[in-house]
């Protein structure tokens, strides 16, 4: 009982170093970048908040367990901005070895379902992760729009490359959302040809 | 539809400022004052590790929810420091507030819904909303420990004031979970007036 509850624990404090990995994209207000932990917990809210647009057999209650642990594995490998030029095959060797560890601080039975999880959202095959990542891909594009372009202008985005990264995984678990998005999009990346 | 996507956007733009907040305890690493927002992840993920410390009848998925939306109210009301001097009454007046500007930003019915599962957890009476309390309650002692008093220091806190306002809600929902961590409360607060 000890034990486990210690193993827990460490786990959980070593979880607090979520909080200290730095996103490409930056607060609404623009007043610093955004870290992981707290990108976590809104697209968490933004789960709950737009659960009525999950498709049908979706469990809502899954995707938030995928959501509030999706990112624990950045805080081995770091978090690689979409629009960067990352090396894939890479990243995904440096994110598994990340959840060997960090998961393993758990009891063992807990290591094995939290790695599973995390496992079926990274595979995107499965109804829970297919929604997962598209809630996922949502937040930064809305930040974006608000604050003038943010990261898109520190990667220079174009509507093409938007449509290609965010917009194929958002229209999988989200295909109402994305149209309601994208005419914004256009309008926006129109003003900035034109400006 | 798209007025109630805006509406669910509106909020979900407004909930940004959560990471904004600033509460009284610091990262385990000290780096930094931890915000509202990175502070919920973390909590939900306590709830989600610990969730075999529950009491029978609590639903750890209604607990989770709860957790995500319970210092939403913060925005407009700050946080209130749980060793600081309060005005309890003027703060519950000013949350209430809060609450009824921020979930309005929502579509009624989900208005209605986040308003109403807020209420339950500031009540701390139903099962969900007890144990939601002593998870939010737990988070800041287990870091204050790791880094040699944290915030107790900042307000001076002894080992009778810990067991009255942290330890009466942990152990109401998470007696082994106390029972673990008093011993360790002892010995810091022991050794710390040896000095």
């Amino acid at each position: 009982m000890t034990e486990r509850l210690d193993a827990q624990f460490a786990f959980l404090r070593e979880a607090d170093k979520l909080k200290s990995i730095l996103r490409a994209s930056c607060l609404i207000d623009g007043s610093r970048h955004e870290n992981s932990a707290e990108h976590s917990w809104h697209i968490m809210l933004y789960a709950l908040v737009l659960s009525e647009q999950a498709a049908p057999g979706v469990d809502i209650n899954r995707v938030l367990k995928m959501l509030l642990i999706h990112d624990i594995v950045e805080i081995d490998a770091g978090d690689a901005p979409i629009h960067g030029n990352v090396d894939h095959a890479a990243m995904a060797a440096k994110e598994a070895a990340a959840a060997d560890r960090l998961f393993r601080l758990l009891p063992s039975d807990q290591a094995e379902s939290f790695r599973a999880l995390w496992g079926e959202f990274e595979a995107a095959e499965s109804p829970d992760a297919i929604h997962a990542k598209s809630i996922d891909r949502l937040q930064t594009p809305i930040a974006n729009l608000v604050t003038g372009g943010g990261s898109w202008k520190d990667y220079d985005v174009t509507l093409e490359q938007l449509e290609a990264r965010v917009g194929v995984p958002v229209k999988r678990g989200l295909p109402k959302v994305w149209a309601w998005l994208l005419p914004k999009l256009q309008t926006f990346f129109a003003a900035r040809e034109r400006g």
